[in-house]
């Protein structure tokens, strides 16, 4: 047996937990000392209210308007951002609360609404729950996942519009100061959405534990709803705000940068609020959305195998705790991390910016590894079963060992492989920045051929980590190794939420009226915080797609599917029609972020043609329609996209049965992740290239310049066509794949019991 | 039995092939009476030399200058093109070689070069002939395919060259005479590959049973290195001609209408011969090459699999030639069909044009399904038995019957959703010019956005034709289906070939300094022709995913596989890397577009830079030596994707052996199918919203243009980035698809003895 007793385990997790909400408390006061109001007059000798602290006076701007000023964008962006939150969790909620009247029916037919206990199906001497408790169970597992996503995204959110303004006051001590205090902001994101979503999970499987007994199979095929709802809320708070962000994003530039000719950010642009708004919404509480629910879902997918496995059936509940054991681990390891960044160490010059985040993920890494090797050595017996497809496969502590480890170096590969790809450090980024020589078709013909090329490493690293983790321990094997690469989330999501938190704390600089050189520092934290995006992306596909496929192979357990044949019409009919769902998900995705951006389009013309005086100042923009015109058109738009990956699996799995949808399944994951990864690295291309020749860093990049020349007209259209690929279709391809496999899994016993329909008719 | 004896059988199908011979010869006399020598003085008594044949006199550049310079221009496309090949073969020769005794030694050693017969696997009471001379004859196959494929891209290489002047010449009289000029050039080749292709792979069946005798399984599969050498060709044709076409093009298009403002095709311009050259090389003879690929491997792989099915063990010859009866019917039904375009009615306005071309594929597949009605009932027993992967099938004649029809309409099925949305007289082609109005960026994304959604209704297609052939005969069922997609194949290459002819018929008619009025004719020839070309790659990737299917079934079934099975990481591995290989292709072959457009431009500038009075029209460019750097760049640039292609499947089946090659084939086959789709109606949308905005033909469009405004630009742009999609990357994903499958079936014996060398070591 292994030897953490079952006492110490149900300790240790939800003291891990706390310990990383008190972090994120203690991360939030820090921020929270950065005062937004003006210091009384009395209370200072200097005109500027902030003593020594005050590296660079400047005079006549740096007074109490700017604070004040500042202030008062940051409240209208989080105003905005929350106003948006509100409508789009009213419309999902009543979507969800549909579907989960759906998933209680369709669970509870399964046996016909009965209330009879059964033997269960791998403990043969216990007797399982009936049908109809799994069915409410999985509903409210499932409710309280939503719940705890849209927890999650909202706190991110009101987070981020709380430390954009204080990062902008404190770029004007200095660069180190706003990198601190962007990061912290980040970290309490981070460490908020890593410890909750692992307490409530903990929490969740103890309650049920208390009606479920010894009935393990039940208790953790109901826990699966929990994912469920963490992905279906993540769905349309990627794609909604996905929407959001590059409609105003687009339709703002289109009107801005291009007909009226003032620049980015601009507080005389009706749509800057709504651009700013949109990366709170798009890609701070989408992406929180979007990480919990992989952390969700893999947790779930190793629950539930583990639950058929020597863990579940020999009730050994550390061993079957493992997966929130690593998780815990990581909260620890990523907390030391964090330290590192914020504390034992100070960025001085823009130059460090860039490594000291690399660090944060070489740093969690390394430390993560011997964490891992100590959970597994703590946690489990050296020797346990693990069920696979029909039969139990032997494993040993150190194999499951390199399975999470695994799982965690390769996403270690594929962030690297994304930042060489998209940072304008390298050369693929600055070929595709010179073919903007030959003008605007070469540039995206180059970029298009990167993200192609850009799939080929990752893509190894996922096939190398799954065939060693599936040899070793079958779909639990994948379904760790998935747990392994989210291990570190909180610093991944801290890093990642640092970027759009520099991105507006810029936005609030210009808005604001502050001199150039705050807005020099804010785009170098923001140029490194692109990368760092592009590098999440990275992660949250490379997560993805482990998840997804242990998600499937839970799903197939738990239908009692052994065989998924290539070599039948059935299979071969899934996989192409799976195959080809990336596409028309993101045919969808980009049209909508067109016709979106057209809306906005008319409204910003419309505001600059009938509001007197707003080109010379005078006049002030009526930001709070185009806030709502980007609010209605994104939550218009996101039901299409959104329908089509709630329903495929339910229309599937009933008509056409499990195996047609096992080969969907496989087909969505094969080729939804090469067109994602593709995505997202061509839009982050096109954007940094674009940058490179604004900078201008290099001899190169300044025969390309400047701002304003043909080649830079050229490299501006290739970062506006990557928009919705970066922003909108290729992030929410992940949760595609990811959320039809987890939902097939929910509702797996309902299809084997009364699915294929169209093929026991004919 | 059928009602068909095995001697009418025997004459049948070779008179069928001779009638199709007979028939292209008669096209290419009529071609042949539009003289391109001026008719000497003394004969006519007008100035012109045409009396009354001429319908519209042009006086002072209708006469012998016109025709002289017309043939001047001809015949040094015609060398260009005869040069590329020629240097094209030269390096595929030395490959192929090299890969004949690949295919030789690695076969020889699947029974260690013994010379010893051994029992049939399928067949047991017959002895069957040594691995060894099974090497042999695969081997000599594999070079007659690659011979044939070699001599059907060359022929209709060379009917192009010599048609195209005299389209321009015809154009003169009229667009009617233009277009059957064109149509019947066209035809000569469609004819010619279908009935050459049908006769050499008959009469090597014939001479190879001489020697085979009763052991028929390894007479077919000896024919299958047929399939396997027309596909490696057609892989070096589409990827070399496809380079070199767009090289020629985006670099003319660069230097000519962009830096110096001169039009397209003019005479000024040093890369314009290079530029018309490549329609040849790539469009007529590599989709020449190509669909000739698909049509041998798809006859060859319904042969080996109809060779272990009752057929084959039963020995019966009629039922085993089913597959070339159809490809006969085919031949007929298509000579009946042109008629109608060339005899039965007369062409009279350009908008007769596209109806009439339409009018060829309902006809042809009307006809057709009564043609195959008719194989069915004469050549097939009422009932038989197919085998699948392990057992036999039983089927009816009609059931069969069933599978190529439904071959055959989804072919039509595709076709016209291509064409739906491709063709600018639509509303997806016209939301892309629209979006114009916003800049390139909006272009590029709608027209992504339209690509990605054009990929739908094809996949849904297709899945059906699988889903219903393949449950009524197997893998069989799916080879008939793609039969059955091909059998019009002369009158799908006869509509395909028109479009190139046309489209230098238009350059030559600049170059020879013809009035607009028949430059006018020649366009709308032309834009009639690019729908019909997007309508042929339709068929191309449609009939593609058949193939690779069929063949991936006859690889497994050889193979001695069973299943294939989702649910084993080395089959999950495979499709995950499989599907990844499009886009690796992808990668190589649009940087290969880039890299030599780019030397292209740099000749283009040299030329005009030093080249005294080149812009004036004084001094004459060289274009020889465009043709050369087009012909370097292609032939150096085609290499990397071509070993991609042609040792992916050797290392795999030899490291990793049969199951991981099977995840591969499939992987990259349901996510080839898709990419390909995209990237040609994407490029085909672009470039139809161009000439949309250029024709101006509507009150919209002429909103949007004219040519030269911002609307316009952007759509250049758009078409620019569409050209390496549409016409490299796009049809070359056809060939990938289904020379890896042809490649694995050829190789079976050996993976299946001698293969997974990484797994049986570790």
């Amino acid at each position: 047996m292994a030897i953490l007793s079952e006492v110490a385990t149900e300790v240790l997790i939800p003291i891990a937990a706390v310990i990383g909400i008190a972090f994120s408390l203690a991360q939030w006061i820090i921020v929270s000392r950065v005062k937004l109001t003006p210091s009384p007059p009395g209370a200072s000798r200097s005109k500027d209210g902030y003593g020594d602290s005050l590296i660079e006076e400047e005079e006549g701007l740096n007074d109490h308007n700017v604070v004040a000023k500042c202030s008062e964008i940051q409240t209208a962006i989080a105003e905005g951002a929350t106003s948006f939150l509100f409508t789009e969790y009213q419309y999902v909620g009543v979507f969800m609360s549909i579907f989960a009247v759906v998933i209680f029916l369709f669970l509870g037919s399964v046996e016909g609404f009965s209330t009879k206990t059964h033997p269960c199906t791998y403990s043969k001497d216990r007797e399982c729950k009936p049908a109809l408790f799994n069915a409410l169970f999985s509903t409210v597992s499932f409710v309280l996942g939503a719940v705890t996503s849209v927890v999650s995204g909202y706190l991110g959110m009101k987070i981020a519009t709380y430390a954009n303004a204080r990062t902008t006051l404190e770029a004007r001590k200095g660069v180190g100061k706003a990198f601190i205090t962007a990061f912290r902001s980040g970290s309490v994101m981070g460490f908020l959405l890593a410890s909750n979503g692992l307490l409530v999970l903990y929490i969740t499987i103890n309650l049920f534990k208390i009606y479920y007994g010894d009935d393990w199979e039940g208790l953790f095929e109901s826990i699966t709803g929990y994912g469920l709802g963490g992905s279906s809320m993540a769905l349309f708070g990627r794609v909604g705000g996905g929407i959001y962000t590059k409609a105003a994003d687009v339709g703002a530039d289109l009107v801005g940068k291009v007909e009226r000719n003032i620049p980015e950010d601009d507080p005389r642009n009706p749509a800057v609020i709504a651009d700013n708004v949109g990366d709170n919404v798009g890609d701070i509480a989408g992406m929180g959305s979007d990480l919990f629910g992989s952390y969700a879902e893999s947790s779930c997918a190793a629950l539930v195998v583990a639950s058929i496995s020597s863990f579940g059936v020999n009730h050994d509940f550390t061993g079957m705790c493992f997966p929130l054991l690593v998780s815990s681990m990581g909260i620890i390891v990523c907390l030391i991390t964090t330290l590192f960044a914020t504390d034992f160490f100070e960025i001085k010059a823009v130059k460090e910016i860039e490594p000291a985040l690399k660090k944060q993920l070489i740093i969690s890494t390394a430390l993560m590894t011997v964490g891992i090797a100590l959970v597994s050595w703590l946690a489990l017996p050296y020797k346990f079963t693990i069920f696979n497809f029909g039969e139990q496969k032997e494993v040993t502590n150190w194999g499951l060992f390199l399975c999470v480890s695994i799982g965690l170096w390769a996403g270690l590969i594929i962030g690297f492989v994304t930042e060489y790809y998209t940072s304008n450090a390298y050369s693929p980024v600055q070929d595709v920045a010179d073919a903007c020589r030959t003008g605007a078709a070469t540039n995206v013909i180059f970029g298009l051929a990167l993200g192609y090329k850009s799939v080929i490493i990752p893509i190894f690293a996922i096939s190398i980590g799954i065939y060693v983790s599936f040899t070793i321990a079958a779909m639990y094997g994948i379904a760790v190794a998935a747990l392994g690469m989210l291990s570190t989330i909180a610093t991944g999501l801290s890093i990642d939420a640092y970027g759009p938190i520099s991105d507006n704390a810029g936005g609030i600089a210009e808005m604001a009226g502050m001199s150039h050189r705050i807005r020099e520092r804010t785009d170098a934290l923001d140029a490194a915080g692109n990368t760092t995006a592009a590098i999440g992306k990275g992660f949250a596909i490379g997560s993805a797609a482990l998840v997804s496929l242990a998600l499937f192979g839970a799903f197939v357990s738990r239908a009692g599917v052994k065989v998924v044949d290539v070599l039948s019409p059935k299979v071969i009919i899934g996989l192409v029609v799976g195959a080809m769902l990336p596409y028309w998900f993101s045919a969808m995705t980009m049209k909508s972020v067109g016709s979106a951006a057209l809306k906005m389009v008319e409204e910003v013309r419309r505001q600059f043609n009938t509001i007197p005086g707003l080109m010379e100042g005078t006049g002030k923009p009526d930001y709070a329609n185009c806030v709502k015109i980007s609010t209605d058109a994104s939550i218009k738009e996101m039901i299409p996209p959104g329908a089509l990956v709630m329903l495929t699996p339910l229309i599937v799995g009933t008509f056409f049965g499990v195996q047609t949808l096992s080969g969907v399944l496989a087909g969505a994951l094969v080729s939804g992740v090469q067109v994602a990864i593709s995505a997202s690295n061509t839009g982050g291309a096109w954007d940094n290239a674009k940058k490179y020749i604004e900078a201008g860093a290099s001899e190169h990049a300044r025969s390309l310049g400047p701002k304003g020349s043909d080649c830079h007209k050229a490299a501006v259209i290739g970062d506006t066509i990557g928009d919705p690929l970066k922003d909108t279709s290729g992030p929410s391809l992940n949760i595609l794949i990811k959320l039809m496999a987890v939902e097939s899994l929910v509702f797996a016993p309902f299809f084997a019991t009364h699915g294929g329909l169209l093929f026991k008719l004919f």
